[in-house]
């Protein structure tokens, strides 16, 4: 097993920018953040009645963590949509934006042709490739991502462009309120947690490489809530595509009123499940009881966990640690398990197949 | 081990009434959906620009396959709330449906108060409880539930008034077309699929009882896409609570973008996973042919699965035959594990303490 204190072992098995990536995930924030500021957004976006976000993968996530953070601050319901078509509402008033890293992603390329038929007011946020073409084609505006902060090239180590620019968006058209201060206060938060859950950071004095190393041999069980839950889905996404690691996410109190029930069986199975709650300060009253006690069933039926309190205090700068804890811990596991955290073989084998 | 096909051994574990609550699902939906056609709905409701639903657990699966199922029909945003809070935008011109099978859910009566303060359009599905108590004092109208159809009192097991209910107001108030004669023919259908997976019919020639058999040291993988979600959500969660048993559930497409990838680590674990992929003949084109190919993929990791192609050829009926197969399975697997399918000691443990 590599030491994860060795900056030798650790450089020996990244070898495709992973560690640069991560790294760099708040400075894709900020500049997505800008840039999207500057830039064209559609003109009747504002007077949009609901919206709607296509992407898959490391494309959705971005929208996930925006919406879970939005739910109780948007003016307009948002809908995240991971099919190849779109819901039969979207008419004239609806704001599409098509999310594609890679901009050749199946299923958003056909729900963005399918908006711009029925006349959807529509948005694109991408690297390039046939959604950049289709959007120039139409004249519709799109935010073109210059991945300079990417240099691992994988849509999942670049969400930061992602989160950035469905924030923006929805923020130039009146969807939310965010300021420009607030988002910058949140990316220098996020910048001290790349400092405390980077490799220079010994495992004793760093909650990253202790959770990779606890997670070692366990399926890893999320658990979040509210603002967190969009995050928490990007941490389960990087722990299979980066870490190869089976994972599964649940919320609270959703989770409360099954779950509690399914630790009984397979009996031999239970000491493989390891828990990891996501606590947060700034959670509704009664949901923040509900951490504790959870946390007590879970471990009267012989189930190992370990909670996780957010250090940051607000919504946005908590994302932001939950984004960069989740890649590190995925990274860090993937050199314990001595495979490459870039490569994900399998996703590529299924769309060359496909 | 109990024998499965013996009735007098199901007799003695199943005290609760659990098999009679499941056998009669259809008729739950025939029932509720008689009752809320029939029935007062609020008169503004055609007027509502969104539709957010309110439940938790079993009170929430009925919205959840209302939803799944209507992606693709409905002519507003609907969505569900599994919190304490209602998001921003609910106002005098969303329809809120508070839905709680006891109508003394927590969560559901904090959202439903917080709906009436703000002036929404408010219905109700519950037995009565609180939530009728509260609704019934401020005059707005709610199906109240005679729950003769589940005598077990379990609200996983009425889970079929919640289905028909949502569906009917949700008809009755212009968001769907659903026509009583599409209903009927479907609750026929949900009666073949009682009868062909019910106790009677030996293990050889029921699929209910060779699923509960290959899923008994395992943790069960759901994978399921569009109109089969929600149900496949039902699934899980009747896992978690009647068969104690822990499972998780993914989706296609989607789940082709990361979770091939995970299949990895840990590696004493991959002998636990079995997937169980829905697979329907009404799929997009596209999102079929990658049942076979995910499949593939699984298998080709050494991963265990089973396909189960739907024999249902419409969505409603398919519905149906994942929800009885579900409810059937999870009753058999309790009985292998011969712990009573009725009693939920974990969550009810939980309720008392918080």
């Amino acid at each position: 097993m590599i030491n994860l204190d060795s900056l030798g072992d650790i450089k020996d098995f990244d070898q495709g920018e992973v560690l640069t990536s991560i790294r760099r995930l708040p400075e894709q924030v900020a500049d997505a953040w800008k840039q999207v500021t500057d830039g064209e957004v559609p003109a009747a976006c504002r007077l949009a009645k609901n919206v709607v976000v296509s992407g898959m993968g490391g494309s959705a996530l971005g929208a996930r963590i925006a919406d879970s953070l939005l739910t109780d601050k948007a003016r307009s319901p948002i809908e995240i949509f991971t099919e190849y078509r779109l819901p039969d509402y979207v008419n004239q008033e609806t704001l599409v934006i098509a999310s594609s890293y890679s901009g050749n992603t199946a299923e958003t390329l056909t729900a963005a042709g399918e908006a711009i038929n029925r006349g959807a007011i529509v948005y694109g946020v991408t690297t390039g490739g046939e959604l950049a073409r289709l959007l120039s084609q139409k004249n519709i505006p799109y935010y073109l991502i210059d991945a300079k902060e990417n240099p691992s090239g994988k849509p999942r180590l670049g969400i930061g462009y992602s989160i950035g620019a469905i924030l923006a968006v929805l923020a130039r058209c009146g969807f939310i309120n965010l300021l420009d201060s607030e988002v910058a206060e949140a990316v220098e938060e996020a910048k001290k947690f790349v400092k405390a859950f980077g490799p220079t950071v010994p495992k004793e004095k760093n909650p990253a490489k202790e959770l990779a190393e606890t997670l070692y041999t366990k399926i890893p069980v999320l658990v979040a809530s509210e603002h967190l839950f969009g995050v928490a889905h990007a941490f389960k996404n990087q722990l299979n595509e980066t870490a190869k690691t089976f994972a599964c996410l649940f919320d609270l109190p959703e989770a409360d009123h099954h779950l509690l029930e399914g630790l009984g069986y397979p009996e031999a199975a239970k000491a493989f499940l390891h828990f990891l709650f996501f606590e947060s300060g700034v959670y509704f009253g009664e949901v923040k009881r509900r951490y504790s006690l959870t946390q007590e069933v879970v471990g009267k039926q012989g189930v190992s966990f370990t909670n996780y309190h957010l250090t940051a205090y607000r919504k946005l700068p908590q994302i932001f640690e939950v984004l960069i804890l989740g890649s590190f811990v995925s990274f860090y596991l993937a050199l314990l398990h001595e495979v490459d955290p870039a490569q994900i073989p399998w996703v590529d084998y299924f769309k060359a197949k496909l």
